[in-house]
């Protein structure tokens, strides 16, 4: 599985790169991570791949639907997610997700969908959660 | 104001420690902030506190509606709120909270309540928000 995070605001913050370099590490163990920083978001989201966004006006789900959601995406032959954040064009996608109902700086909602990103593979694979 | 989270979870990762820092700086413009780990912390409740618990089946509010709530708190003569995280124990609140669905690494809710806490006096005094 590939999984590539698109963003259009660069990480601000020495703590963010530090932490979602821990996750990407841990994440090797399931998916290739790639994180894109572009001011064209559209134009460079990889054809084919199944698009979420993240938007607080999206759909609410838990860590364990997220896990469901990526496992079925798998199972139906998706080889690439792409997680769209913080995106201010609207570019349309396959599904929208809240993680929160508030207002997030774009660094911290960086952290929350890596770790979710994280969480949803050790429940597809059953596999301890590393803290 | 006086803020207190209380934890029964040791912060685990140094970018947390670093995230954690930097949002009590910014937050000692608005109020004094204590972080309190502790293994009973129904006991370590400061009394006439006004304690809001963090439960992801709490009530999912926007972070303006969390900034009126801390201002009319403070309208109302509170002058010490308690952010509950991550507590094992059935302790009563004054108000429940779920800043997500979603299950979050007691770390990274921790950056993220500190966020939302600084969100709010930054919205409830009307001052930018540095990124």
């Amino acid at each position: 599985m590939k999984i590539t995070i698109i963003s259009e605001t660069k990480i601000q913050n020495k703590y963010t790169k530090e932490a979602i370099k821990e996750y990407t590490k841990r994440l090797g163990a399931f998916a290739k991570v790639n994180h894109l920083i572009t001011s064209n978001p559209e134009k460079d989201i990889p054809k084919n791949a199944y698009v979420i966004q993240i938007d607080e006006n999206g759909e609410s789900i838990s860590s364990e639907e997220l896990a469901q959601k990526i496992d079925n995406l798998a199972v139906h032959g998706h080889s690439h997610i792409v997680f769209l954040l913080e995106t201010s064009s609207s570019i349309s996608s396959d599904f929208s997700l809240a993680i929160s109902q508030m207002d997030m700086d774009s660094d911290i909602l960086s952290i929350v969908l890596y770790e979710q990103i994280y969480r949803a593979f050790t429940i597809i694979h059953n596999r301890t959660y590393h803290k």
